[in-house]
C-alpha cells in the first residue's frame, strides 16, 4: 500500500471527549469516526487491524475444528420467548417492528438462533459433536455506551455454539475452545489471563473469561500465589473464615452522634473497623433485606444477586428504612426491626464475634453484638463481598488483583437452551436426548482497544507484530524531489512486498516530523527512512517502534533484520 | 477439508415452498436454513460460495483503487433527515427505537453515513478523488420478500461511494467501478450484461445496471442489434414514431355492447389493435389523470411515474372514473369528461391519427378520432410504454428483449447528497465546492442466487469455477474399508491441495449413489473417485461436472487435467 493511495487521517489535538487512552488514541490516529452514541465508523487504518484480528480468530476457530456459517442479525421474537429471553435479556435486548408489526431484535447473542439452526440440521449423535462459528456483528442497547469501541452498542463479535451428545463431551469440546483461546490471545501478542467468571445473562453451569491485562480495566481479577486459582472478582473466594469464637462481651447501647460509618464508629470506639459490620439495606420482591459485610469489606453486587431471591434486588429507600427499621441510614443493624426482614450475612460477618452494629436509632450503635444471644442467627449466610489483595486463598496462597478488559467468554451451558427450544437428538441407543451446548464469545472490536490500553506510550499506538497495520513503513525524505531518491524507496517497498513482509510506503511528501509522528501514532512496529544522505552512505536508517535509536543499516543487513 | 469434518446436510425432497429453482437448490443442497420472513441462515456450505463471491468483489475493488472501511449498520435518524429520506425512502426503511426513545434505522444503504463520514475526514480536493467501500449485512423491509436470498430482508451487500471535486472527474470514477464491475462478474463466470437504468430511491443523473441473464429474472432487459444500446425496459426508449398522419375519417360513434378491451374493440370493428388507444384513470394529487398508450402497448409504471405530477400517482376508484368521466371502466376515452382530466398520451399515441377511443359511456366507443380536431393536444407527451421485442430502435437496430437478475447497480449521484449536508471541500482556488458523488452496489448474497439461476440442471447446481465451494472432489469408494483405498484417497487429496486446488475429500462413508447424487447437487466441477478397482487398474475415474462421461485416468493425466 502507497499511503498517498490510502485515506489516512490523524489529528494533532487528543480529543476532549474520550476518556480512556485507547479511545483517546484510536481517534487521534484515525482509526475511528463516531456516528452516533456507541456506533463507530472503523476507518481504513482501523478496518486494517479489526481484519488482522478477524484473521487470527478464523484461522485459529477453523484449526480447531469449528465450523463457519453466518446467522441473520435481525432475529424473531418468537425464537427469544421460547427461552423467556425476550424478557429476562432486559434493555440491552434492541427491539423493533418491521412494516408487518411483528417483533423483531437487532441480535446480542445468537444462541437461540443457534439452537433453532440445530434442531432442523441435527438428528443423530452421529452428527456431535459439533462447533457451529460465525464472526458477526451484534448490537447491545447498553445504558451508557463509553470509551470507544471498548463499550460500543454495535460491534464486531466472534460466536460459537457447540453441540455435544453428554457432559463429557461438552466439557471436551469446552477445553477445546479453552485451547484455541489461548492459541489466539498468544498470536495476537497481548498479556492475557483466563480467570473463572460469573455466567450471567448468558447462563449455565461453568465459564471462564479472558482478559486482556491494562490498569485501565474495568474489571478486577483475582489470583492466587498458591496455585493457578484466577477468577473474577465477581466470582472469585478467598479462603474460608476462621470458626467463630466465643462471645467475651455484653451486648450495649453506645452513643455515636455524629459517627454514621463503620470508619467513624471504630475510630471512635478505638476498635480495629474489621470488628464493625455495615448493614445494607435492600428490597427485593416484597421483602425487606438487609446485607451485613465486615466494615473493612465491600459488597459485591454480583454475589449478592446470586443469593436466593435477590436476582432482582434494589436498593431500598429511606421511606422503606424508616418503615421497617425505624431508624435513619448511616445507624441501621439487624437487631430491633420495626417490621420483619431478611437478613444475608457475608460468612466472615456470620464467624464474628463481640462485633458493632447500627442500633436502628439514629445516633447510636450497638456493640458486642454475638450471633444465636444478641439476635437469631443470620437468614442466609453466603460470600457476598470482594476479595481484598493480600488475604490467604483457599489454596494457601496469596490473594493479588489486578485489572483487566475481557475479550472472550466461554460457558458450559448444559442443557438450558436446548430444552426450553425442545432440541433432541437420537443416542447411540436410539434414544430421544437433549444434547449439551456450549458458547464461546470473543469481543473482536474490543480487542483492537484492549490491545492498545495494554501496548502504548506517549507518541502513540505500540501494536503486537500480528495487529498492525503494516510491519514496517518505508518512509521517503526527498525534499529536492530527486529521482533516484524516490527510485530507491520504490524499489525496497517492492521487495519488503515481495518477501511477504506486509511494508506501506509513506509517499504523502510529508515533512519528517510530521511523517515520522504519524508513523508512531498509528504504532507501525518497524520504520524504514530512505534519504538521499543516506543512499550516498549506501544505508538505510531503521528504527525499531520500541527502539531509544535509530541505526543505519546497509541493504543486505536491513533485509535480515526485517525478515527475523 | 473432508467431509466428515464439515456440516453437510442436503434434502432429498424439492422443497414445496420455494418458488424459484434457486431458492429450491439452495435449500436442496443445504445452503440456507429460513429463519424468518426474508432471514436466512448461511450454512457453512453456503458460506463458502458467498465468501468466494465477496473475496472477488473485494479483490476487483482494491486493484481499482477503491479503499475499504466499515460503517455502522443502525443508523442515526438526524442523518436521514438531513436528506429528507428519513420520510421519503418508504416502508423498506426498518425504523427502531433504542432505550432513549431515540430513532435509528437499520441501514438499507449508507449515502448519508458515507457523506458525514467524508465532511468530517475530506477537506480539500488535495484529498479526491477517493472512493470507500465497505462489504455490510443490510437490511430492507420488503413487502414480499421472496426467492430465498434473491429478494430477503437481510442481504450482504458491497455498497461503494465516490468524491470528486467537479463531473468530468465522477464520470471517470464512475467509469472506473463501470471497468471493476465488469471484471468482477466475468471472474466469477457469469453471462451478464450492463444496462442502462431508472435511478430510483438513490436519485442521481446516471445510472447502470448489472444484470446476470436469466430467464427466471425479473428485470425485463432490452438491448438493440444496431449498436451497444442496453437499457432495462424500465428506461428503455424504442425509435420516435413516425409523425402524425393528416385525419381521413370523420369522428364517430360505435356500439360496442360488450367491448371492454381494445382487443375486443378492435375485433369488432375490424381494425388492427395498434388504431386503438387505451385509457388508464389514475390520481396524482388533487388531479384526475387519464394516461393513453396504443392498445397493443402496456403503460409502464416506473416511465409514468417519471411524468412531472405523477411521482405518486395511484389507480382511480371506479367512483372516481364515474364523478370525473361518467361511465364505467372499459368505456373510457379523453373526450367529452364531466370534469377537468389531465391527459398524458404516450407519444405513439401522440401520433395516431384516426384512431379509437372509449366514449365514455357505457357500451360506446369513439372512431375515427383526431388530436385538434375532436379533443384538444394532450397535456403531456411522453414515453410511457414498455417497449416490443422486435420494434426498431433509435439507432436503427431491431430491439431485443431478455430477462435478467439485477446483481450491481452503479450510480452518478451529482451533488444531491453533499449539498442536502452541507459538504464542502476547497478547490485548487481555496474555494469551497460542493464535491460530486458517485455510489455502487454489488448484491453479493443475490449474486449466489442469481449464478444457480443461470448455472444448473436436473441434477443440481453447476457453478462457474470461481463461486463453487470446492473445485475438485475426491469421492472414496471403500466398502470393504481397505486400508490401501484409504490411503490412496487422502495421498491424492493432500496432493491436490498442495498443488493449490481446492479440493474436498468425500470420506463420509456413503454408497456411491448417495455420494454422487450429493456431490452433483451441490455442484462441484470436477469429480474423481477412489476405489479398489480403479487402483488396481492404476486409474481414477474423473468426471467434470458438465460432462455425460466419466474417463478412466491416470494418475499423472488425472493430475494434468485437474491442473489446466
Amino acid at each position: 500500500m502507497r499511503l498517498s493511495q490510502f485515506h489516512l487521517r490523524t489529528e494533532k489535538e487528543t480529543p476532549a471527549d474520550a476518556e480512556v487512552i485507547s479511545h483517546k488514541l484510536m481517534l487521534k490516529a484515525g482509526m475511528l469516526r463516531k456516528l452516533g452514541a456507541g456506533l463507530y465508523t472503523w476507518s481504513p487504518l482501523g478496518l486494517r487491524v479489526l481484519r488482522k484480528v478477524e484473521g487470527i480468530v478464523r484461522e485459529e476457530m477453523d484449526a480447531a475444528g469449528a465450523i463457519e456459517l453466518l446467522m441473520p442479525s435481525v432475529q424473531p421474537r418468537e425464537l427469544w420467548e421460547e427461552t423467556g429471553r425476550w424478557e429476562k435479556f432486559g434493555g440491552q435486548l434492541l427491539k423493533l417492528q418491521d412494516r408487518k408489526e411483528s417483533w423483531y431484535c437487532v441480535g446480542p447473542t445468537h444462541e437461540e438462533v443457534i439452537t433453532d439452526f440445530a434442531r432442523a440440521e441435527l438428528a443423530s449423535y452421529k452428527q456431535l459433536p459439533v462447533n457451529f462459528y460465525q464472526v458477526q456483528t451484534k448490537f447491545r442497547d447498553e445504558i451508557r455506551p463509553r470509551f470507544g469501541v471498548m463499550r460500543a452498542r454495535e460491534f464486531l463479535m466472534k460466536d460459537a455454539y457447540s453441540f455435544d451428545i453428554d457432559e463429557a463431551g461438552m466439557a471436551a469440546s469446552y477445553q477445546k475452545m479453552h485451547a484455541a483461546y489461548t492459541r489466539i490471545f498468544s498470536r495476537l501478542g497481548l498479556d492475557f489471563r483466563a480467570v473463572q467468571a460469573d455466567s450471567g445473562a448468558i447462563g449455565g453451569d461453568a465459564s471462564q473469561e479472558f482478559h486482556v491485562l491494562a490498569e485501565s480495566g474495568e474489571d478486577a481479577l483475582v489470583f492466587s500465589t498458591g496455585s493457578d486459582y484466577a477468577a473474577n472478582v465477581e466470582t472469585a473466594h478467598a479462603a474460608a473464615p476462621a470458626p467463630r469464637a466465643e462471645p467475651t462481651e455484653t451486648l450495649r447501647r453506645v452513643e455515636t452522634p455524629t459517627q454514621k460509618t463503620c470508619e467513624d464508629v471504630a475510630a471512635l470506639l478505638d476498635i480495629p473497623l474489621a470488628r464493625t459490620a455495615k448493614s445494607v439495606a435492600l428490597f427485593a420482591g416484597e421483602t425487606f433485606v438487609l446485607a451485613l459485610v465486615r466494615g473493612d469489606h465491600a459488597v459485591n453486587p454480583v454475589k449478592l444477586a446470586k443469593v436466593e431471591g435477590l436476582a432482582d434486588y434494589r436498593m431500598a429507600t429511606e421511606a422503606e428504612i424508616a418503615e421497617y427499621l425505624g431508624s435513619t441510614p448511616g445507624f441501621l443493624g439487624p437487631i430491633g426491626a420495626a417490621r420483619a426482614i431478611r437478613v444475608v450475612a457475608d460468612r466472615e460477618v456470620a464467624a464474628m464475634a463481640d462485633f458493632v452494629v447500627g442500633a436502628n436509632a439514629t445516633g447510636f450503635h450497638l456493640a458486642g453484638v454475638n450471633w444465636g444471644r444478641d439476635l437469631p442467627e443470620p437468614d442466609v449466610v453466603a460470600d457476598i463481598r470482594d476479595v481484598v489483595a493480600g488475604e490467604r486463598a483457599a489454596d494457601g496462597g496469596e490473594l493479588r488483583l489486578v485489572r483487566g478488559i475481557e475479550v472472550g467468554h466461554i460457558f458450559q451451558l448444559g442443557r438450558k437452551y436446548a430444552e426450553a427450544m425442545g432440541f433432541k437428538v437420537l443416542d447411540a441407543n436410539g434414544k430421544a436426548t437433549v444434547p449439551f451446548m456450549g458458547c464461546y464469545g470473543i469481543g473482536v472490536s474490543r480487542i483492537v482497544a484492549a490491545a492498545i490500553e495494554q501496548n502504548h506510550d506517549s507518541n502513540g499506538i505500540l501494536w503486537p507484530a500480528a495487529m498492525a497495520p503494516w510491519q514496517v513503513a518505508v518512509c521517503i525524505i526527498n525534499p529536492k524531489h530527486e529521482a533516484h531518491v524516490a527510485e530507491a524507496a520504490e524499489a525496497l517497498y517492492r521487495e519488503l512486498r515481495a518477501a511477504g513482509i506486509d511494508a506501506v510506503l509513506d509517499d504523502r511528501g510529508l515533512r519528517p516530523g510530521a511523517m515520522f509522528a504519524d508513523i508512531e501514532l498509528i504504532g507501525i512496529p518497524h520504520r524504514v527512512v530512505v534519504s538521499a544522505r543516506g543512499l550516498e552512505a549506501g544505508t538505510f536508517e531503521y528504527r525499531a517502534r520500541t527502539a531509544a535509536e535509530s541505526e543505519n543499516l546497509e541493504r543486505q543487513a536491513l533485509l535480515t533484520r526485517l525478515r527475523s
